[in-house]
């Protein structure tokens, strides 16, 4: 075990030790199979999908990390991969938790939209620039749009001015933030093994923050599908490693490659 | 809507209309396919009893019952009922809360054995007294038999005391009003719908409960799987129809004869 600091909040909780933050990104679902850009539209995971979070749960069971509680987004595909997970490494009867601040990047006008034929209507810089920019989010979506979360139940209580129409990775990380300091640290400084199953971006603005990637890096980083990445954190909350350590390192690297080529 | 009787617990928060309590006990696992006693030995659901699962959901679509939140038990057959039906009528996303309080009754020495095998070699009479006297626990499971739940993980947090080693129907009475009373009657008043997934022996202890149903009486009680019981409550959450209302009450009827006959 390295050394830890002294000091930070863990000190002021009176703890010794800090909890471990493990991440799980949901896999392939049905969209992603067609090469849809989803956001916020509630798709379920594809079959490879399902596979591949019995393998996450068979990572965690493997390497005796087994998650106290879980934090979900309040989609299906993030859902259903930490049920099927928790299940697969006999952690079933944790106690769940729901925000629709751990939900994906809303993507605008694009959801329901192929990636392909997105490239091919507005160009590569155009592409990418809505993909990977920090703050340049895409066109809103319209209210009447049959891909828009307006009138959803699941938002009802969400007041108007926070119901997201776009989102940059940005606006993630500032909707994001209040979630991880009020919900999920409190359970790391209880000493907790706590999973975040959400998605490629909500997960890439909390990593952009533990790890104090800046605006321009952070445009390079893909977390990949399925593989649960662990943070052990010292008393000021700070990755003792950077960057993190997945359960299955060879599968992270080939996995990320194939993320950074899609919509080719 | 019935006339709602005025005063009791909803008067004192201020509350117009309570909310509705459905109740859901989870379909046949693998144990009861084989007629084995289970208890809180951790089966998962057979194919027959996720589709009861998925039957439930579709009925709580088709009746527009869409619950706000769920509380569970923490065994693996109750979660996955949950998780199942409300994949169905897209509530998956709703808030979840579990407790050892919902679980089945402990079955104490019984966990693991034949029922066909125990009525023959106790008879009729012990066998019956043990499956639906009101005060007459079965004998306790010693700590070190296969089927003991001593040393799991998920009952950590419980002290010694509180760790049943067998129980009676009045024993589950007793350890699961504290949670109606604290976790799931605060729901209600706050005018939710409430969906309990979990099993026959908490369900019929929490029923006894609601309807006032007499030590005597609640021997010939069954409830029958995978259909959704549905509850209004007074102001003073007391059934406004009383035994509430089957979803589908033709199948109700069937499964409860067929309960009754189990072991036999």
């Amino acid at each position: 075990m390295p050394a830890r600091r002294s000091g930070g909040y863990a000190k002021i909780w009176g703890m010794s030790e800090v909890g471990t933050l493990v991440l799980l990104r949901h896999g392939e679902s049905e969209w992603n199979a067609k090469n849809l850009f989803t956001g916020w539209v509630d798709v379920d995971l594809s079959a490879k999908g399902e596979a591949e979070a019995r393998r996450g749960g068979e990572l965690l069971r493997e390497h005796d990390l087994l998650p106290d509680l879980v934090h979900t987004s309040v989609l299906r595909r993030a859902i259903r991969t930490a049920e099927i997970a928790l299940h697969t490494c006999d952690r079933h009867w944790i106690p769940v938790r729901r925000s629709w601040r751990l939900n994906e990047r809303h993507y605008g006008a694009l959801q329901g939209k192929n990636k392909k034929q997105t490239l091919e209507q507005y160009g590569e810089e155009q592409f990418m620039l809505w993909r990977r920019s920090y703050d340049t989010p895409p066109p809103p979506i319209a209210d009447d749009d049959e891909w828009s979360q307006v009138g959803d139940p699941r938002y009802a209580y969400l007041p108007p001015e926070l119901m997201p129409r776009t989102e940059c990775l940005k606006d993630v990380v500032n909707r994001m933030l209040p979630y991880w300091y009020d919900q999920i640290v409190p359970d790391l400084l209880e000493g907790r093994t706590v999973l975040v199953a959400a998605h490629g971006n909500s997960l890439r603005a909390l990593v952009k923050h533990l790890d104090r990637i800046s605006d321009e890096a952070i445009a390079g980083l893909n977390i990949p599908t399925g593989i649960p990445l662990r943070y052990d954190l010292d008393r000021d909350l700070r990755p003792i490693t950077p960057g993190g350590i997945y359960l299955d390192p060879e599968a992270a690297r080939e996995a990320a490659a194939a993320v950074a080529n899609q919509g080719r």
